[in-house]
């Protein structure tokens, strides 16, 4: 309810929505986030990075198989990110993309 | 040292090596077993379930970015797994299975 502007989605320049995920807020929250942007969007993107990684697995999987038929994997990137340290230092984190489509839409029967 | 049987590495039957990787060990240890594997087959799967996941990815990128040349991700799968809980009950757990392929090998060039 509070603050979900650009922390939690956001609308990429490529116009796919993009649902960030970390760790300070209940998984549901991110599924709830994810199933607004399917709503809107055939594709969405969820970006996490450290130990949020995980977590976004778990918010594919829970929508996939909770929520939503039809909606698949069309593809994982994994990566690493420099972050600035706290200490002044750079260090690297992992970070993940999975996107999510909803393949057989009922576009095609309309 | 201790135990580096089935746990950390073993042979699938499809001649892939794959690193089951969990959180009792230091991130090296699996970065050293994946190594390991690359020495003796040009693909590896890391497999992680639940909050490994994001050790997996960690694993995964440091493999690729500090020790080994010309290795790439070739593919990235995630799936939901049915565990018994101790409660008797089952609950769902996130997996994830990363393959590494020594791509661009001297095969081609021969």
């Amino acid at each position: 309810m509070e603050q979900t502007t650009t922390e939690e989605k956001s609308k990429d320049r490529s116009g796919w929505n993009t649902v960030y995920i970390g760790r300070q807020k209940p998984v549901m929250n991110y599924v709830l986030a994810t199933l607004t942007c399917l709503n809107n969007s055939p594709n969405v993107i969820l970006k996490a990075r450290g130990a949020a990684i995980s977590l976004a697995v778990d918010v594919a999987q829970i929508t996939m198989h909770r929520f939503v038929q039809g909606v698949k994997v069309s593809n994982v990137k994994i990566d690493t990110e420099q972050m600035q340290s706290e200490e002044g230092g750079t260090r690297n984190v992992s970070t993940i993309e999975i996107e999510l489509t909803t393949a057989g839409e009922p576009e095609a029967q309309a």
